[in-house]
């Protein structure tokens, strides 16, 4: 492969560690040198002609000022576990249950006019006359014996998430950081001020990398170690609410939210259900927010020369790349950190001047999940070419403009292959760069929308990584789409019956019953089965997965199962007789059974799908022809890249344009992106030993063998 | 064992193999000699000192009648495929998929009455105006494009559908049978006078055998052979409809069934669903339709000095044994054919004066399931003690009074193991009746009520055999209770909420969400509720199969978590950390993973549930101590005789009972029945092979060695 190896790419740096530093700079073709959690540079590095990542995490490492100024502390509503009344009197104490370095109640005035204690029961909140509260307890008179009893109530979240988990994981002994709400009037002036004097401080950075903005991620902490992790929802608001939010919500919004608009009968509002209108609401009304002291914090940056980043994870919330507000902030630049294809996707495609993905391994002994990484045992190595074989697919498809690496380097002594791969890594990124430069790839005529409640809102991502997602049969088709040689967009139910499905030739819609990525009640609208019915009609693919436009009240628990041919049974149809089927001789592509489910329940409607796998005698995949389209049904679907490739097969059969496919490799394992520009063609082999495969050109073929996880440059004749 | 060997035995007779009939009579111990559908007895068997059982099935045989009087023949509700408007105007052949052997339109004017379009995207019943109909075909104008349309109509059922599946199965030829409506005057009329005749030319007949009385279970035959069954429902009431039963029914409950009463859907209205008002309504108005016709014929059968017995299956729909009505009839006896344990629990329970079971395989070449019996490959000697070892556990704990077999004699040739299993069958059965006469067999201190939507009514049975409704969870707890030395009721609701709970130890509620068996809706009542929260408060175990409780709208999927310990997650509590657990180093009692489910999204609710066994790490069965009493979870429960020990095991474990567990067996194929009065134990070995077992005494334990499928009698000293 031809080489460009130098630029575009961030390395950490280490003070003590200067040579190491400089070394793997000019081995890696580092333009740019960054600091990380835990790490310094000296001044030997950043005199050394780099560019200088400095991080900043503005909410943290404010103790002196948050001790002083404790009602500027963020907080959050949680809700006690509940109680059954075996008396007519309940005493509740509400933090029972929760880790109290992370909690401390809230009860000034002006929180404990939100607390509410509801009969969970029979769902009926308490009149404020029935409780009353005093030294940690909740006193509840008048129950109504046998019923459950819960109170919901405002805390001080007295411990920042990210630091707290690097303790409690880490064993971290320093220091608890707590955090800062810049909704308070004192704190936002503290912490402006506070950023002018750190850009006075430090003149040779060139790009101040916020780490992220103001609010983290749900995350909340029980006291019991059998379940240390009680909630955590990457890309919930819980962790913005504060008094004052919510009068200044009302005041805008003309109703008021209450604890239980968060509360939500102890479920709290998870990003993978679908939003109440008040949850919406108050996303909306936390990102106008959160963007317009954004923009402030940038200008203060921009005033100083420097460049602003920010980091698109930890304290996050609000930030939304993907919603309206993003391009007002004016960062320039956005970093993500990626384990993923559709991570590489998400930050490629957010609307910012530079983007820059953190590969992973993160240089630490252990990984994420508890194993080793730079320590007895690891193989980091191993690591960084697993994560770059996910993301080079999607990178081929959509290109980034940086890459770099976190942590702390001296780890990386000892590790020659380590640094062999972030080499190779590293010259095949600024490989692709170029060519995609020169002219986007080919596509294959298949313009796929991926279709749920968020739309582009939850472009790529649902909430979070793929291993905090994995139990999400579409986390696992936006990894296979990733990668894959089509068009990608994704689309709200408003969107799909505005006229949005014009511009397609696939619909995806992947979920459980009544969850978010399925759309719940969103399917109760007659026009967007019309649409969607219509689409298919006239030559479109619809194509479901687990639970599929599924809701109740129907004849059909799938709405579009006129299109799909297939439905779940709730129990209703238990007594129905179901059409026998034939697999067929020859699969009309190869199928691998354990990419779908194993799901029961299933029927097929009017016994015309073309069943292309069973378990137990249950339909997995089924192609129904609809007009001049079809309807496609996946019981599930397990993201490999062999998988992805029978994704795509899938799609190409059921839309009737295997023939068109060029470019294609006739084994699983090998995927291509060919950039007409540059007549160039890049193979790549996702398995882990030799492969030998022909490709398909225009007028012909091509043959080529491949070593493990190879990625090979071809020129292709015009 | 000692012997008690004659009598109590109904014998098939077969004209034309009188010395057969009359030997086996006596190798048999044979008083009653029948005739079965297919046979005839000649004079020499009527005439040879033996009771006679005459099968009759009223409503079928009177093809010359049902020519003549078209309109006296039986009706159902039908709804259409549903077809896609793609245009404006839409024709829609309703009865396409519809067998038309076994129906025909029914175009009357007061049929028509009946007729329903509907738009089944939007819900929507169509006006009048919208649709007419003409030669076999409704055309709609005016529909909306894309959406789903159906035919709502009444039908002719014009081949009785036991005849109908003997041709189609059995590959009868003979003329098909239609079957007459006893609602229409004229056919009442007839058929009463039918029965006369039928009495007075049949003076040596001492019981009239009714197979079974006027509407069979709904079976709805499709015109595709890959769908030949497009529904079946034993306890359904569909085919009891007309336009003469709706104006009766409007008449006395002054409101109007429509055909959507019926249809629901497309979805019809399956016993296994909790039923509307209206179709509680109407069986209760067809029961007592029903009751008040047999009582007529009952007393024809009297006025000649004969018996009527009723076969309660086929065409047995609103004859309910469990129902208000069933006594009010007058049958001298209640025979019911059994596969299963439960079904001589069924039929041991009824109001009537003599029970009779007829034992399996019936005396046919293929058995049921298509497989051979009498004939090569067949073991029907294998299969008779199969379902002898099903039915002596619950026949040991409640007797019937007589037992009987079906069929052609004359197959019985040639199988000398079979005559000789039939003998030992009827000698244990005689021995138990015995057994039971001197007094009624211990139990354990376990009073079990099972709760669900259609109480007592549905008492043992779901809809059928065990074979039909398998994927129950509930038919597999019936039919382990059905043999255990526990006391068993069946209670609904309302029942429950009612103070029914005081009498009982355990209530068992086990089902699929939504359906009949978990209840549905019925969950949303906090008196029930309440009434079992304190039952387990109290010192209860509240025992939940698969989906216990289950609705929606509530913090939990199950109501009863809160003594449960665990609770289904539908999607909204995805992101909450879950309760980490030990599975016990020893556990309490023998736990079989095979016997429960391999369900996914359960989650301990307080952490507190004793976890004692899981899968995937979710737990399958759990026992959560609340008050004095406990609840137990039990992800699924599927039958064996050893599968039914452990729901003993379970039930002593929670209830805190073990110590007081007496005359158990140490191994789990090993049952026994002690009945204190004779001071006999019974012993079962379920196995196909020897056992040595421990059994516990009073005060002391016994061994004993069992033989493959032994029954062995003890006597045991005070």
């Amino acid at each position: 492969m031809e080489q460009k190896n130098r630029g575009d790419f961030t390395l950490p740096g280490e003070a003590g560690y200067e040579k190491l530093t400089l070394e793997l700079a000019k081995t890696w073709g580092a333009d740019v040198i960054r600091d990380s959690d835990g790490t310094k540079l000296s001044d030997e590095i950043v005199q050394a002609g780099y560019g200088i990542y400095s991080t900043i995490c503005i909410i943290r490492q404010h103790n002196e000022f948050a001790l002083t100024h404790p009602d500027a502390q963020q907080q959050v509503f949680l809700c006690s576990d509940p109680v059954v009344a075996t008396e007519e009197t309940l005493r509740v104490s509400p933090l029972e249950g929760f880790f109290d370095q992370q909690f401390e109640i809230n009860d000034t005035p002006e929180a404990l006019a939100y607390w509410q204690v509801y009969d969970r029961t029979s769902n009926r909140l308490l009149p404020r006359e029935q409780w009353e509260y005093a030294e940690g307890q909740v006193t509840i008179r008048g129950c109504e014996k046998w019923h459950e009893y819960t109170v919901s109530f405002l805390c001080w979240r007295i411990w920042e998430e990210i630091n707290m988990y690097n303790h409690t994981t880490n064993n971290w002994q320093s220091e608890h950081l707590r955090q800062l709400d810049p909704r308070h009037p004192l704190a936002w002036e503290y912490l402006q001020k506070w950023l002018e004097d750190w850009c006075i401080a430090n003149p040779d950075t060139t790009v101040v990398r916020f780490t992220s903005l103001f609010y983290n991620f749900v995350w909340i902490f029980g006291s019991d170690m059998k379940r240390r992790n009680r909630f955590t929802d990457w890309a919930s608001y819980d962790f913005t609410v504060s008094p004052a939010a919510l009068a200044a919500f009302q005041a805008e919004y003309g109703y008021a939210l209450t604890a239980e608009d968060f509360i939500h009968q102890r479920k709290l509002q998870v990003t993978h259900m679908p939003p109440t209108k008040a949850k919406r609401d108050y996303m909306d009304f936390i990102q106008r927010f959160v963007a317009e002291k954004a923009k402030t914090l940038v200008e203060i940056v921009h005033r100083y020369g420097k460049k602003a980043y920010v980091f698109y994870d930890d304290s996050w919330v609000g930030l939304e790349p993907y919603g309206k507000q993003f391009a007002t902030i004016g960062f320039d630049g956005l970093i993500k950190c990626i384990f993923s294809g559709f991570e590489c996707r998400l930050c490629a495609g957010a609307e910012a001047p530079t983007h820059e993905i953190r590969l992973h391994p993160y240089l630490f002994p252990v990984g994420l999940g508890g194993l080793p990484t730079f320590s007895e045992g690891g193989h980091p190595e191993k690591d960084a070419l697993a994560y770059w074989r996910s993301a080079r697919r999607a990178l081929a498809r959509q290109p980034v403009d940086r890459i770099g690496l976190g942590g702390y380097l001296h780890l990386t002594e000892g590790y020659p292959a380590f640094v062999d791969a972030i080499t190779r890594i590293g010259d095949e990124f600024r490989r692709m760069k170029a060519l995609h430069q020169a002219g986007a790839p080919y596509t294959l005529p298949l313009r796929v929308g991926v279709l749920h409640t968020w739309g582009s809102l939850r472009s790529w991502t649902l909430s979070g990584h793929f291993h905090e997602t994995y139990m999400h049969s579409l986390i696992h088709i936006n990894e296979a789409l990733s990668g894959l040689p089509v068009e990608v967009r994704f689309l709200s139910f408003e969107e799909a019956e505005q006229g949005a499905l014009r511009d397609l030739d696939v619909v995806i819609n992947a979920g459980r019953m009544g969850d978010a990525w399925s759309g719940g009640e969103a399917w109760r609208s007659d026009r967007l089965v019309e649409a969607l019915t219509e689409f298919a009609y006239q030559g479109g693919v619809f194509l479901g997965v687990n639970e599929p436009s599924a809701t109740e009240g129907y004849q059909y628990t799938f709405r579009m199962a006129p299109v799909l041919g297939i439905d779940l049974d709730r129990g209703e149809r238990v007594c129905h007789g179901r059409w026998s089927f034939d697999l067929p001789q020859e699969q009309p592509f190869p199928v691998n059974p354990e990419a779908l489910g194993a799901k029961d329940h299933l029927y097929l409607t009017d016994g015309k799908a073309q069943v292309l796998a069973a378990k137990d005698g249950i339909p997995q995949l089924t192609v129904h022809a609809f007009g001049q389209g079809a309807g496609v049904y996946l019981s599930d679907f397990h993201f490999t890249t062999e998988n992805a490739r029978m994704l795509l097969d899938i799609l190409l059969y059921a839309a009737g344009k295997e023939k068109d496919a060029l470019y294609l490799a006739d084994h699983p394992s090998v995927e291509t992106a060919y950039y007409p520009a540059q007549k160039t063609l890049l193979v790549f082999n996702n398995a882990e030993e030799k492969v030998a495969v022909k490709i398909v050109l225009p007028g012909g073929s091509l043959q080529v063998e491949l070593a493990p996880l190879e990625t090979r440059e071809l020129e292709i004749e015009a």
